[in-house]
Order: structure tokens, then C-alpha cells, then sequence
């Protein structure tokens, strides 16, 4: 058997369908791209402040082990930074590839790279994007984000710090009034940061006037010690992450000058004359792109994942006839669409994260733009952490299955994988709360149609632009497919039937509002149907990018398996929220029974393409972190070797004579055992 | 809000709709059963070497500490079996408690008690019974399982380990001829056994005649050398279970006694003949118990997991209300089905336990009467451990969401639950491959039935005699139920539209495969049918004990919550595979909708009963570990004095000079920070 796998493996490579080579420049956005990310993991492979060289085993870390490890990387990447200034190309892949190495380096940079800086760039006014960028650019100045609270997070409008104007010292007098306001789970508070970007309610001659942002200094430049008035500590062990420093923060009266609070929106003068921001929300404008860029990485880890299920499943046989368990249907039918997930999701990142370019002018943010379509922008942004939340869930769920014991063991880094992972449906936005505010989006949207019939014109593409055709979506009856199978060569069906689900399901959760039920009454209905609407726009933005094969700037074979993609997608889809569509008489039992049929069949047709489809994720083996997922397919070796290299593996444990040997000395050994199975 | 939080959950206790009392004995058994274990939980609460003493905590241990931590308590539990010997109902609950406590005891311990001393009872002849059986009591033996191997897990009848009967010295000489035969995940192996059972391919004269379990030594009583023939180590670090020192082995041509071979089935004599057991089979019967078992322990850890969230939900609040988010449709429609699937389990647990006793009559297998309705047993076990795998999965995750970010935290326990539960679906028998096996059970009685009409008598009752009624199930047209509310009246509504569907699903798969379709290609469909085949069975069981509130034996309090339960859990089974119902066109998308309503109706009826369903799990705090589940609901500030008591949670970090202040040190502090916020 080890000798076979190997061969598998190759066979495997073998029986793509279409060029891996060709998919894996398109997964990762071009060939020279593609070049340039390879050259990168080459460049850290063998760099021991980026990646732990064997025999350590970077999942044998204690979190004292992690907490240095990944500061230290952050250190050797401000050093890169200078080093490569005439090679900025490979600098940036440089830190791409080493957050793909380790998701707690990706998160513990990101809190000062991206949060602190968004509190920077989107709040600030000219002057302090100017003052505070230079310094956080070069890193004189770490800087994290404290904003939830021991006892608020995704109610963000009840969180309790104040920030009190004193006048007579143009100053702001920070403070925790009680144990809930401490500011909880902040990144990079624990250990590592010299100031933080707060929010707080703003308190000017005794009236509280709203949420503000302020930059705050936590600890002394040179000594690291904290300041009098600010308590600060590490939250100590997570599930994951124990690379991030997340800490808390406790203010006692500190004071920091009246200049310090982010005027891009609101603002204050000498007098306490205080102009409030046209609209509260632009307060949270930063958790937009934090909550993409969560679904980002979390397309990373899962693909991760998925790499790694998948070459095992290929190399792994069992069975009466000694079969890869890949061919079981109970594995390729489970992970092949949640690999169609991973390409639905990358491609529509694009698209959205250029509708936000669109809005935030690269971060020069035009306020009637902005806050005209905000709005869509959280619907579409809230709705897909949402779903990416409760899929990648089951994903990991699936492949952890998938693995069968194997990744119960901490050296096939699923496990950890996971837990890094879990923080993505309750960090950056509390999913059930996301999908929530996103299914009010969509009924208010709706509302605006059928009742008012007032649908304002959107300047960019509207992930509800459906809703103008509501009328004819609610007035359809049955689902018109002749056969399912036509929905592989026609990518409207698929659409139609989700958008009249949609509109249909919505419809029926608006009556029942209108009825009397509460809000409370629908909530598992209505986040249901806005996971529905993010899985619709995934298929129709890729239907729309795939729909015809002759694209120009595709290879013909990654563009005829996009396209198939996207149609397993489509089933996929239709097959989940199925139900939806046969509670509204829209679905027939025979149409279901069809849907599933063709699903099952399009996954047994894309068998083939497994190994190519997860290998253009084009991930290194040192990355992977997986000996049963290794490229080459020589899993059992390597596994065993990886294990032999872990510390204490073999010799009498230190507390042998304390709690065994009391026991066991008792029994007088078999003599013939004795004699003939001598000790070492 | 932390004063609120103790007030919230003193009002939920006193608004549920029974005695929390009376039910919690009823959990536990009895009441006497009650008070004998808060007995013990109050005996080894403050034992240091049973429970971490604060403020050193469990949850932080290294894995090098949990393998000490767990054997000492081992070790501990063997001298209080003498100390207590004229209390031996104590001692044992004892033992239940400190399993309760760590899960990692629980495995560790049972792989000794419960693995190994199952080989010796029940594959062991007289003689070996009780040579082993005294060794193993006392400890002088520390014996651990050595069933898969690195390569074979599922497929037991592929092991590669052999045992080649030596006929010069009247030995076994047992080998690992291959890497993948290396015996792989054996609980105790890695630092504790002194012997092992293992399994492995008999080779008698040339000939493989079956695979064999045979006891070996693989280490020295006294001073715990491996011997020289073994080659034995610890699998390292896992995802969960640091206690249990799972390990590998490799046999080196380590020679035993031909009278180490198991003999109660198949025997060999001096001159190697041998009498094969009457069904292979049996050298598997272990597995059973240990399945069970496994169902039995997943209910306790998802318990715990229930506690934590519910008291967690009533007492933060949350929008725009200030709600506690228990209220939330979202929470509690998600959490009370969670919890009255735990008293299902509990209670058919018993029935199945029960109905095992009589097939092996306390161990002492009478071979007719088990052979008979070994298959009934096994799917009985193997669908309620699929089952029990999947739900309690999506369990751990509403629990693990309900949290919010806080069971990110280690110290809240719930992400160390969840470590040591995630063995809970690929040991002890994959869970796929079991559900496969139950639903290949399935398809062959319902075929019995119609086919031949040959469906032999029971002597105890079988989970799968509504087969007798097939032929009608088969003919029944829709679900003649009035109103979906009529299934709160009458239990066996549902009960009737359960089987029905599990009767139709069956019998369109068993034409699909006459129709040329593989079992392959009908898997998922056919694993689905397993599943709900379980779920119909803890339905009906627990119908049959609850239809009726006049049960003498039961506070009527209880009766009505337990009535209440199934209902729910039928409701709940009906909702999740209501497609398997309106697939074969027996149920209406009207019918589904009235399914919905009377589920959520159901459970918001529930809502206010949900602490005391919890409470009367009866764990303590220390056994929860997570201080936001405090059974005072005072959490906030509990929560807060755990982080501080964790190691290294203030101060300047070791690598500050390294890494941080190199870069930090270039920035000369703003004054007026520096003058007024001055470092301690």
C-alpha cells in the first residue's frame, strides 16, 4: 500500500480534464502572479524566522513558542521590507505566502497593518492620515484596534468606554467604568502594541454625542511597560491563533490630547463645538473590509483543507475491494462541491472587493457614494460571511470526516487548521447577527418594489437587482424546466428558479410580518433566505463569467470546468435550499429527485478532476503542513518519520516510578516471555 | 449588566415548568443515584490529584502535563478502590465523576477497564478469563487494545499484522511485516501498557486462517523498558485527549505462548490444528459495547456543551433591547431540540444496554442467541453512532456560535470539549462506513419482508419490526394527519409518518439497485435512510415510555417535560427529513410548513424551561471549567479572574528586546502622553 500510493497520486494528476498548470495561474490571478508566489514560498522555505525548520514542528508549539515565533516573523518581514525595496513584487507574495504558512502571522500583522490602519485612512483627516501613517508605516508606532468589550461585541451601540472632554485641558479623559467595558479579544493588546485606536462614547459637557474613534498610547516605545493609567494583559489560550496576542485593555482616566479622536466625520474645536458625522454608521465603515478580508483568509484555510482531504482520500484505500475511498460516493459527492465553493467564492471576492473600490475611492471615502449604497455593500458583504461561515464550517466538518483518524493527530494540521479557523463566524461581525441585518436589507428592498414601486437606480451592480423583476418572480408558478439536465447547458434556469425562491420566500416572510408575527417570529426563515441570496449572487455573478466557454482570456479547458463549477454550484444550491422552493408549490418531488440525480451525476463525472482542482490551489508541502497530504503521495513514511521527530515519543515517561511502577512491580513477568522478549 | 447576569438566571430557574429536582434525578437514575454522585463530585473536588486545584488550570496544561495529570489520577482511583472498599457505590461514582471531569481520564482508564478487559471476557476461554481477568483488576497488568493499524482501520479484515504459530516451541511469533501494519492509536501503548491485545492474521502451517486476538507483553513490570522484540512509542500531540497516551507499536517477530491466543471462539491445539469460531464476526463483538460506550460518553461531553451555552444565553443581552439573547428565535429554537435529543439518547441508551444484556448475558455470550440478532445489534449501535456523530457535530457548533467569541477562549472549555468529542465519529468505527453497514441491514430485512415474507420472530424486540407492517407502510398514499398540532394529542402520528417515509425511501433505493444503480451510487441516500431509521427509533422508544403522563414510576412534572421532549424530537426528525417525506410525494409542502410552526411553537413554549432542562444535567462548575456557564450566572467577573490567574498574562514579554523594541524605540513619544500617562 505505501508503495502504491504514489502511483495513485500520479494517475490522479493524470486524469485532470483540463490543464492544472492553466488553472492554477487563473486561481491565483495570472501566470506571472502565479510565478512570483512559487518563488516566494521558495524564498521563505528555508528562512527559519519565517518557517520552522524540521525536526521542530511548528504544531508541537507551546502558545509561549507561538507568541515569540510569529513576532519574530513580523520582525524578519519589516526587515524583507527593506531589503527587497527594489522588489516590491516579490516582497508583497513574500508576505502573502508566509500568512498562507501561518493564519496567526496573517491575523497578528493584520490587526496593525489593516485595522489600525483602516481606523487611520478612513477616519482620520488629512493631517492625522499623514501624522499616523508615517509612523505606523514604519512600524514606530504598533498600533491595534479595541473596540468590542467584555460585554458587547456585535451590539456595538451599548459598548460602555467613555472618552469625557475636559475642556480646560483641551483633552480626552479615556476610561472603563465598569468590568464589562474592558476592551476584550483586541489583537496585538496583549504583548505587542504601543497604542491602540479605541472607540468610545463621547461624552462633551456631559452629553454623551455618539461613538468616536481616538488613538490611544498603551506602553512606552522603548521599555514595553504599560502607562499608569492603562491596564493591559493578554487573554492567554485560545482554541487557536496562539500566535496573536489578543488582550484586554482597562482605561483609568488616561487623557490623551482633543486631537487624537479621527475627524474625518465628526469633529470637535477648542470650545467643545462638536459636528457629528452625517450618519452613525460610517463609524463601522472599517468592518466592511475587515469582514471580506475574513472570508478571504477563511478561502484560504479551507482550501487548505480541502488539499489536504483530498490527497488523502486518493492515496487511502479500503474496502472489500481495496478501493481509494475518493471513489466511495459519500466522499467525492461531499467534497467536490465544497471545492466549487472555493472557486465560486474567489471569483465573486473579485468582483465585490471592486464594487467597494468603487464606493471607497481606495479609502478616500465620497460620502454621498458611500452612504447612497452602503447599505447593498454590508448585504452583500454581511450575507456572504454568513454563508461562507456555516458551509466552511461543514466543510472542515466533511473533510476532518473525511481524513478518518488521521487528522485527529495534531501533525496533519487539520486540527489546527480548525481552530485557527473558528474564530471566522464570531470575529469581524457575529454571523446569525450579519445574516439577520442582512435579510432586513433584502425585505426592505423588496417592500420598496412591490409596495412603493420606488426602486432608486443603482450606479454600480446591486446584489438585489433581481428584485426588479419581482413582480414576474412572484407571479411564476411551477419551475418550467423540461429536464434538469438542460440546466447544464442553459445557466438562466438555474438563476430564474433562485430568484423566484427568493422572491417568493421573502414574500411570505413579509406577509407573515404583516400578519403579526415578529421579526423574532421569522428569524431562522429570513437568515435562511439570506444565505439563499448570497448563494444566488455567487452563481449568477460566475454563470455570468463562465456562461459562454469562448472567453477570450481563458484557457478553453480552466473555462469549460469554470463552467462546470459553476453549474455543480448551481445544483448544488438548488439541492440545499430545495426545500424553500417545494414549501413554496414552486418545486415539484419530481424535480427535486431530479436535481439530486444530476447532482450526484455532475459530481461523478468531476471525480476525475479531483486532484487537479485542489492542486491548482498551489500549495507547498510545507504549507500544507500535512504528511498524509503530502504531493507526492508517499503519505505513510513521512507520517511515521513526522511522529518519530515529535519530543518524548519513545523511552519511560518522567513519572513512571511515581504512578506506574507502584502498580505494576507487583507482577512476576512470564518467565518464557521473560526470557525470550529481553529489554532493550 | 454584571449584576443583572445573577438575577437573569435565579427568574429562568424559577420559571421552569417542573420540578428541576425531580427531573434531575430522574437523569442521573434515581435519587439515591443523585445524591451518591453529588457525593462524589464534593469527594474529589478539592483532591489534587483527582481536580486541578486553582489557580493553576487544567485548561492551560501542556501535553506533557495532562499525561502526568491523568495517570496520577488513575493511580489515585486505584488506591481509593482499596480506601473505599466497604463504600464501593460511592467509589464508583467516584469514577463516574472524575470521568465527567476529564474525558481524557475517561479514555485512558477505559481502554485498560473496558477494551482490553473485553478481549479477556468475552474472546477469553475459562482459564484465560480468569488469569487475565485477576491481573488486569489488580493492576499488575496494564493492558491497552492493538486492533487498527496505520494503514487499516475500517477494514479490519485487511490488518497485516500476523501471528505464525512456531509448532517447535508452541509460540506465536507476531510480526509487523509492512510500515502501514504498524499498530496505530493504541490508547495506553504510547507510555503506560505493560501488555497488549492484538489482532492479527492467524497463520497456521503456511495457511491464514482469520484474524486471532493474542495477549502480549511489550514492556517490563518493573522498570517499563520496552522489550526488545516491540518497538513502541507515543503518537505525540493530538487535536484533543492530551491525557491519553495513544501510541504505535511494531512487532519484530515477538514470540508469546501458543496459550496467549484468545480461545473462547476458535481454539488451536499443540499440534496446530485449528477449530475456526462459527462466524468471524464475533472477533468484532467488542466493538459493540465500545460503541456504545462511545454514544454513551458523546452524551455526556454534549451535555456539558448545552450547559455552557444555555446559561451563557440567559444571562448576556444583547440589541437593541438589551435582550437576553436567549430570547432570541435563533438561540433557543437551535438549542431546546439540541437538548431533548440528549434525554432521547439517555433513555434509549438504557433500552439498547438493556436488550445487549440479554444477547450476552453479562458477558457470558451464549453463541446461538448472539449470532441471531448480532445484526440487529449492530445496526441498532451503528446508526445510533452515526446518528449521535453528525448531530452532536452540529450541536457542538450551535453551542461553540451561541458563545459568541467567548468560548474562543480556552478557559471556557468548550474548545477542549469539542477536541476530545472529535474522536467521538472516527473511532470506534467510522461513522460513514457504519451508517453504510446499518442501512445494508436495513435493505436486507425490508427485502426479507417483501420479497420473501420469511421476516423471522424476535426474542427481543428489534428495531426494525415496524418491517412487519411494511406492505401497508408501502401502500399509504399522504400523511392523513388533521392538523400538525394533533401530534402534540396523539404520539403515534408521527411515529406512523416516520416509518411510512423510512419504508418508502428504502424501497425506491432497493429499486434503484434493481435497476442497475451500485450501492454506491444510492449512498448517501441510503446512509440518510440509517440515520433517520435511528431517529424514528429514539422516537419511538421514548413515545412508548412518555404517551401516557399517569406513569406511576414518574414525578408527573417529569412526565409532561419528557413528553414534551419527544414531541419535540419528533417534530425535530419530521422538519430535518421532511424532503426524504415529500420526495415519494407523502408529504405536502402545506403539511411542512404546519411541521415548521408547531416546531417553532413547540420550542418557544420550551424557552422558558430551557436552565432547568440543563440543570438538571446536574455538573457542577468545576466540571464545566468555563466560568461564562457559572451556575450563580455571576460570570463576567469570574471570567476576568480566570485570564488574570493565567501564566504570563502582564508584563513586558522575553522577546521584547528581540523583536518589538528595535523597531518601536525609533519613536519619540508625543509629550504630552508621555508627561501625563506615565509607565508603572
Amino acid at each position: 500500500m505505501s508503495i502504491q500510493a504514489p502511483k495513485d497520486m500520479e494517475r490522479e494528476r493524470q486524469s485532470a480534464s483540463f490543464s492544472i498548470e492553466a488553472l492554477s495561474y487563473f486561481w491565483m490571478g495570472g501566470k506571472e502572479k502565479y510565478i512570483q508566489r512559487q518563488a516566494a514560498y521558495d524564498y521563505i522555505k528555508y528562512d527559519p524566522e519565517l518557517v520552522v525548520q524540521p525536526p521542530r514542528n511548528i504544531l508541537d508549539f507551546t502558545k509561549e513558542e507561538w507568541r515569540e515565533f510569529t513576532m519574530g516573523q513580523i520582525y524578519r518581514l519589516v526587515q524583507l521590507k527593506e531589503e527587497l525595496k527594489d522588489n516590491q513584487g516579490l516582497f508583497k507574495e513574500i508576505v502573502e505566502a508566509s500568512f498562507n504558512y501561518s493564519e496567526s502571522l496573517c491575523m497578528r500583522n493584520g490587526v496593525h497593518e489593516t485595522l489600525f490602519r483602516s481606523v487611520v485612512e478612513m477616519m482620520g483627516n488629512n493631517y492625522q492620515r499623514t501624522y499616523w501613517g508615517k509612523l505606523l508605516n514604519d512600524y514606530k508606532v504598533i498600533g491595534c484596534f479595541a473596540m468590542t468589550e467584555l460585554g458587547h461585541s456585535s451590539a456595538l451601540r451599548g459598548i460602555e468606554t467613555t472618552a469625557t472632554f475636559d475642556i480646560e485641558t483641551d483633552e480626552f479623559v479615556i476610561n472603563s467604568p465598569t468590568i464589562t467595558s474592558t476592551k476584550w479579544w483586541i489583537g496585538l493588546a496583549g504583548q505587542t502594541a504601543t497604542h491602540t485606536a479605541v472607540l468610545a462614547q463621547t461624552i462633551i459637557h456631559g452629553k454623551n454625542v455618539g461613538a468616536n474613534w481616538f488613538i490611544v498610547p498603551l506602553r512606552d516605545s522603548v521599555s514595553g511597560e504599560q502607562f499608569s493609567n492603562i491596564r493591559v494583559g493578554d487573554i492567554g489560550t485560545k482554541v487557536g491563533h496562539q500566535g496573536t496576542d489578543n488582550g484586554w485593555i482597562q482605561f483609568h482616566k488616561a487623557r490623551v490630547s482633543r486631537k487624537n479622536m479621527m475627524s474625518k466625520w465628526a469633529r470637535i474645536d477648542r470650545h467643545g463645538t462638536y459636528q457629528p458625522a452625517p450618519n452613525p454608521a460610517v463609524m463601522y465603515a472599517t468592518l466592511i473590509p475587515e469582514r471580506l478580508g475574513l472570508v478571504d483568509v477563511s478561502t484560504t484555510l479551507i482550501s487548505q483543507a480541502l488539499t489536504i482531504a483530498v490527497r488523502y482520500g486518493v492515496v487511502r484505500r479500503q474496502g472489500s475491494k481495496n478501493e481509494q475511498i475518493m471513489d466511495y460516493q459519500s466522499h467525492y459527492a461531499k467534497l467536490i462541491p465544497a471545492i466549487s465553493f472555493m472557486y465560486m467564492v474567489k471569483n465573486s471576492l473579485s468582483t465585490i472587493y471592486q464594487q467597494f473600490g468603487i464606493l471607497t475611492a481606495s479609502g478616500k471615502i465620497e460620502q454621498k457614494l458611500y452612504l447612497d449604497h452602503m447599505g447593498d455593500m454590508h448585504c452583500m458583504s454581511a450575507s456572504l460571511k454568513g454563508l461562507s461561515g456555516s458551509l466552511s464550517a461543514s466543510i472542515l466538518e466533511v473533510c476532518r470526516r473525511c481524513c478518518g483518524g488521521h487528522t485527529y493527530s495534531a501533525y496533519n494540521a487539520l486540527g489546527h487548521l480548525t481552530a485557527d479557523w473558528n474564530v471566522m463566524t464570531v470575529g469581524g461581525g457575529d454571523d446569525t447577527v450579519l445574516l439577520q441585518q442582512a435579510s432586513t436589507y433584502l425585505l426592505h428592498r423588496l417592500n420598496q418594489k412591490i409596495k412603493y414601486n420606488a426602486y432608486p437606480e443603482f450606479k454600480y451592480e446591486s446584489s438585489t437587482s433581481y428584485f426588479t423583476y419581482a413582480e414576474e418572480l412572484l407571479a411564476a408558478k411551477t419551475w418550467h424546466v423540461k429536464e434538469v439536465d438542460d440546466c447544464l447547458k442553459d445557466l438562466s434556469l438555474i438563476q430564474e428558479a433562485l430568484h423566484v425562491i427568493l422572491a417568493k420566500r421573502l414574500f411570505s416572510i413579509q406577509q407573515a410580518l404583516e400578519n403579526g408575527a415578529t421579526h423574532n417570529d421569522v428569524l431562522l426563515d429570513a437568515n435562511r433566505v439570506a444565505e439563499l441570496h448570497c448563494a444566488a449572487f455567487l452563481y449568477s455573478d460566475n454563470a455570468r463569467r463562465f456562461s459562454a466557454i469562448n472567453n477570450s482570456s481563458l484557457d478553453t479547458s480552466v473555462a469549460i470546468i469554470m463552467r462546470q463549477m459553476t453549474v455543480l454550484w448551481g445544483l448544488y444550491v438548488l439541492r440545499t435550499y430545495g426545500d424553500q422552493g417545494f414549501l413554496e408549490g414552486y418545486i415539484s418531488p419530481q424535480q427535486l429527485k431530479d436535481i439530486e440525480k444530476a447532482y450526484l451525476k455532475l459530481c461523478k463525472v468531476l471525480r476525475k478532476d479531483v486532484v487537479g482542482l485542489t492542486d491548482a490551489f498551489g500549495l507547498p508541502d510545507f504549507v500544507l503542513k500535512a504528511p498524509i497530504a503530502r504531493y507526492d503521495g508517499n503519505i505513510y513514511q513521512s507520517y511515521f518519520d513526522t511522529i518519530l521527530q515529535a519530543p518524548n515519543n519513545t523511552g519511560v515517561p518522567p513519572y513512571h516510578g511515581k504512578y506506574i511502577r507502584p502498580l505494576t512491580e507487583k507482577f512476576s513477568q512470564i518467565p518464557l516471555e521473560k526470557t525470550r522478549n529481553k529489554t532493550q
